[in-house]
């Protein structure tokens, strides 16, 4: 049995960033850049105003002064000539500023009369005046490849102008269940069968680290069948199979990728729930093996996949978040296995964790209900209410 | 001018959620349920073993006893006869226990001989089986209406035998750009001009918070233009206009809008940046008019759009959640208007915030580094570095 840290390791190890492919900025929010976005324009592309008002002169607009208002220039519309002496231009709130003005005169500080305008209080010299470039300016880099898109990031790459852009394709991650007592949801369950979870929790789970889940016709207990699901799955970036853990499994598992050329990495780990997982590889494709209960194929997920589907993705691989926590309750000492319970969290000026009483690895209501997983490393001591742990807080 | 608050409620209190639809599990996650799901199977469904072993009676396996191995039963395949005294069936991690067997001997503390099966530790009666419905029982509520899926919930509405989920569908939010200015990003930019930046950004906004945008032609300044995109925005069940915050400008809107029968709820916030948002109603449909300046229309959609899109999404329309924060640097006095500052966050034993010290509305390069909005409420007094801070971290 190895560690998780070294588990994790090994499977990132191999891993490199998938393909790039171009798409349209609107559906770009949440894929990762592959390359870095410059400014294609200037923001704002001229001096332009911040308000609503009159460009002028500093000079002229002293508070009494009577301004000659010679044009208006709406947002799109700027002001063909030029401010001089004693004269005065309407702008509105993105209005260019246009030439010989230095300064903005908000309207509720002048009084437009039939004879001109009055200046009711000297305005600042250059106020309200955003200058060309001020957010950026022509081939400033803004996002950087490697960068996962946020809303804003969408925002920010459309006014430098980019319809398009360069990201990462999503990681094919290709999804096979195994099993003879498996049926799909919605479908007769055989007896002795019971219904399979994983697939679909594991495309969900998948989609959400923006990989792209391909979920393969689950395969019996049976050597030919899982060879078969193997070879179906070439192509894809990453192969997840669940079940085989049970003895007998095992063995039509190994035997049945054996036939594709698996190549076995490590089999165990040491860590509760999850203790069987398998990681190898068919050819160059990854092959990672959770077990068959959906509460440790979860418990994997979030430790080993996750951080290689971010690997894949262009992300640089960061493995879960660990936060600190208060333990609610007690706990007896751990054994030779990191554990990772399920717990509900409450927030009272930190995080308090209660870790439910009942860890069994194939129940899925707790795990639904549960906000974290509260980390155990191995032959950790007992613990007493409201000891420091570790959590992961769980958003998937 | 009113507060963000009454905005808020303003906004949120004629929101009714849309209406159902039915999806598939594979396409579920991230759904809000619209219907309570309950268990149609029980899981596990009989009494099953979690681990590889045998089937025993306990009174019969005391250590150094020899037991019958009778028959094998992997998962998916139960063992038809039952156990009597002296006998043992093997079994795997899921297979049914069979009939008469009270008692799970696990592989470890046994060796099979030719003469029949040793047992080296004597069990404790019971242990290792999971009894039928310990997860969740035939008819148990698993998921209420109201919860958007989790990739968890998606696991367990599959262990519950369901192919189907009914959800709320998405709300359409038609978005609609004004202003004789803006260009769609990669067009060319006209003189004056400035690429249109908020509808992609809020395109992506909508998707993210569980909506379906509509990205509506642009309309200039225009009352007929602006008139023919709100008759285009019906079906929609919310418009989401920018622009129209100066003052020319506000007028084509209200005017445009009041072609289509606009109802005007208010207009203008005690806040910044945000000032000019305006709410109403287009017959049923309600109007939310933000800001041109893409950082006032982001922080807008934080506050008003998100619980409204929440709201109608059949979720609790929850404001957003403001958490505890320290100041670094200092900040002056506020005036009437509510401050949403752009700043970034810090870990160090708690949140630690600073301001940008440039926060102009339209400037997208500090918004999009941003990792959360300093909350200033009307007329706070000047803060201290180290002061104590309310924030809303940015999540989109």
């Amino acid at each position: 049995m190895i560690s998780v840290e070294e588990a994790r390791a090994r499977i990132i190890a191999g891993l490199t960033p998938v393909g790039l492919e171009t798409v349209a900025l609107a559906a770009a929010h949440g894929r990762v850049l592959g390359a870095p976005v410059a400014a294609r324009v200037a923001h704002p592309p001229a001096d332009v105003s911040a308000m609503d008002g009159y460009a002028v002169r500093a000079e002229d607009a002293v508070a009494g002064a009577r301004l000659r208002v010679i044009g208006a220039a709406p947002a799109g519309h700027p002001f063909a000539g030029s401010v001089a002496a004693g004269e005065a231009v309407r702008l509105f709130t993105g209005s260019f500023v246009p030439e010989g003005a230095d300064t903005i005169l908000i309207q509720e500080n002048a009084t437009a009369e039939a004879e001109g305008l009055v200046v009711n209080e000297a305005p600042v010299r250059g106020r309200h005046i955003r200058p060309a470039g001020q957010d950026f300016a022509v081939g400033d880099a803004l996002l950087p490849a490697g960068k996962r898109l946020a809303v804003r990031d969408v925002g920010l790459a459309a006014a430098a102008n980019h319809p398009w852009l360069t990201v990462f394709r999503r990681p094919r991650v290709a999804i096979l269940a195994t099993g003879d007592e498996i049926s799909l949801p919605g479908e007769a369950v055989g007896v002795g069968g019971i219904v399979n979870s994983n697939s679909a929790m594991l495309a969900a789970f998948v989609a959400a680290c923006g990989g792209e889940a391909v979920v393969l016709p689950a395969a019996g207990d049976d050597v030919a069948a899982i060879a078969a699901a193997a070879e179906a799955a070439r192509g894809a970036d990453f192969l997840v199979t669940t079940g085989g853990a049970s003895v007998g499994a095992h063995d039509f598992m190994q035997e049945g990728l054996g036939r594709q050329g698996f190549a076995l990495d490590f089999w165990k780990i040491a860590m509760r729930p999850g203790k069987p997982l398998i990681f190898g590889h068919v050819g160059a494709m990854p092959v990672l093996g959770l077990p068959g209960n959906p509460v440790s194929a979860y418990v994997c997920a979030v430790l080993f996949l996750a951080p290689a589907l971010a690997s894949m993705a262009g992300l640089a691989a960061a493995g879960p978040v660990f936060e600190a926590a208060r333990l609610r309750g007690s706990l007896p000492a751990n054994d030779l296995r990191e554990d990772y319970l399920r717990a509900t969290l409450e927030w009272d000026g930190g995080w308090v964790a209660a870790p439910f009483a009942r860890q069994d690895s194939a129940m899925l209501t707790p795990l639904a209900r549960a906000d974290a997983l509260l980390r155990r490393p191995p032959f950790q001591a007992a613990l007493a209410d409201g000891a420091e742990i570790e959590i992961i807080r769980l958003a998937l």
